[in-house]
């Protein structure tokens, strides 16, 4: 069969807040090929993607996404790969072209796993997925009371790990950082799992990062997630050398296989951190996963949006037992609860299990996306190169 | 005073052609403050570019390119780095913004230039520029007998230094290979500096690469450009190792001053080609500049397009007399010379000389840019976000 149709539906919330909560809007991606369908997410700038997919050629380098997926046969995985590659060759110079790539690739993993009635971890080779312990994901509170307070409700809720993330982390003095993690730590109990994420706030300054290591190893805090920027490889190992216990987590800022392969080699992690949504699709986050292993990397999923997403994002990594921990949005706006029917709910040990169920096992619930729909328009010359498709 | 508007110019050829020509359409950028303008070009997807300028908010770390742009103080060369750091932090999550702010980047230099009366180099911290031994960039030809044809013709035009690139190059046999760059060496004559562009075309398998070697030692090739992707720093240390007098160079998809340094810290590279409308614009291109001078690998610019983005590229290296070699294309399509009033030519000794002129010293002939200018429009929720403006 062949791929006759890739769709883009931009959705948003009603009002899009300044804060690192990226589950306030979304790029649902569905794929056509004969009769089958499949959906996909870019974790992305939803109308920058859409623009890659229909832009004009500037040059047989930097050729618009549709150039290379559509008419393509996509009649097993290694058409999704062969397409995957054709996309990087012909939008070498597209910068763009990765976190598009990454929405159409999912949905094309989720439409053979769909024909085949299989589940797309079994398409990559692995018999079963075992459940992973979700950590409960969220931002920190703007004060150490309120993190505090949050700590204990997800806690209260079941969950056995949490991580804490941007808001003023970073942002203020070194006691101050240090206090969000101490009621981090009180809240979530002496048993649980804590993870601090620092969104890149140092850049790649490691004494000021150094800083904080103090308070991050008497939390007994198991990683401190991106302290630096995706590229900073030596200020990650500068400071995984001097970090005690703590480990250095990153990996969802990378946007191809290489950048993940230059972490596992030279950046001293502890784990990396891959989101499909954004690295090219589940194609490369599974390659990732296989480096990492053979590294003795942790690989884990980055996930901030919805359950169709998780899922794609989870594929990658199912079978893997080293691997036991996941990123669980627990506060995401309504929009990305509303896009799924299906949903991935922590079981009574906290723990998130794949559905057995053909594709990514998450079918988009388009009855009740109409109010999110975002209508864009792109006209070129007076021609329109996209408009928003109707939900049907 | 402050950035009062960016305004963006799409502009193409009639007719794009599907071969790896970067001159066949353009994105003019131009900022205004206060009763000053400068222009930059952004060497990039125009439509994409122009869409992650104006797009909507995702997130805090997801924000279209002019929430950090317009209304920011522009009053020093502080504040270009300023106002660059800013998009790395508020667009780290959208993955078009370097090639964006590139071109604003560069417009910003050019503005304070020309408000200063002094050349941006100048304003670097550079005295003087050194001429540059200009090499004449250009495509393989279809077969052997029209490169060697190629050749001897931009040798008799002056030039001491060529390259020839993509085309059939690496995808045929390697006696196929072999027969160009014989011939491109044929017609350059035996002391021209002959330099090989493979154009990414083995991606990061070094078997493949290493068959090229022999041809490419015989011939006495200064470089070997781009046999991977810029990410496959593994690949090119490999290469290196086995390329006896043939150096490694690479660098134009960087698109932070992240890529460059993995580059030159872990690719072994004897060349590293920078193009400031991709890595950020001139700020990031001159950091790149400062670091490979430390490590001694030459810096060299990258640059396929028009003279106003030339002068740009160049001024991040202007006094370095270490690498005394340029990128200059021969062969561009009309629209990259009609863009701009003043042209970089060789001088008798085949070398170019940066203007001792305010800001970059090119100007844009907006006269004659009509017939090239690309109508846009982008429509969300009914809003224009973005639509072409007129030429003047």
């Amino acid at each position: 069969m062949e791929i006759e149709a890739v769709d883009f539906y931009y959705l948003s919330m009603p009002e899009v807040l300044d804060v690192g909560d990226g589950s306030q809007d979304a790029l649902l991606v569905r794929v056509q090929a004969g009769e089958h369908v499949g959906w996909g997410e870019c974790e992305a700038s939803p109308l920058v993607s859409i623009a890659s997919f229909v832009c004009p050629m500037s040059h047989s380098a930097c050729k618009p996404l549709r150039d290379s997926v559509l008419g393509q046969r996509l009649d097993g995985p290694d058409d999704i790969r062969r397409i995957g590659d054709l996309v990087r060759a012909n939008s070498l110079d597209l910068l763009q072209a990765d976190h598009t790539l990454s929405g159409i690739d999912i949905a094309c993993w989720d439409l053979l796993g769909r024909k085949l009635g299989a589940p797309v971890y079994r398409l990559l080779g692995d018999r079963y997925a075992t459940p992973k312990l979700a950590y409960a994901s969220q931002l920190f509170g703007d004060t150490p009371q309120a993190t505090l307070e949050q700590a204990r409700r997800v806690r209260a809720q079941g969950y056995r790990a949490a991580k804490f993330g941007w808001g003023p982390y970073g942002r203020g003095t070194v006691a101050d950082d240090a206090a969000q993690v101490f009621a981090a730590r009180e809240g979530l109990g002496d048993d649980g799992v804590l993870l601090i994420d620092a969104g890149t706030v140092w850049l790649d300054a490691v004494e000021t990062a150094v800083q904080r290591l103090e308070a991050l190893n008497a939390c007994r805090v198991t990683w401190l997630e991106e302290p630096f920027v995706s590229g900073a490889l030596g200020a990650y190992r500068a400071l995984a050398a001097r970090a005690g216990t703590v480990r250095m987590a990153a990996g969802e800022g990378c946007h191809n296989v290489h950048m993940a392969e230059q972490l596992l080699e030279y950046a001293d992690l502890g784990y990396i951190q891959i989101d499909a949504g954004r690295i090219g699709g589940i194609s490369v986050a599974r390659r990732v996963a296989e480096m990492a292993q053979q590294r003795g990397v942790n690989y884990v999923n980055h996930t901030f949006t919805s359950h169709l997403a998780l899922s794609a994002s989870l594929q990658a990594y199912a079978l893997s037992d080293a691997d036991a921990i996941c990123e669980y949005p627990v506060e995401p706006r309504q929009l990305a609860l509303d896009i799924s029917n299906e949903h991935l709910l922590p079981d009574a040990e906290g723990r998130i299990q794949l559905p057995d169920a053909p594709g990514l096992g998450i079918t988009p619930n388009l009855d009740v996306l109409a109010p999110y729909l975002v209508d864009v328009e792109i006209r070129v010359q007076g021609k329109v190169l996209y408009r928003t498709p109707p939900l049907r």
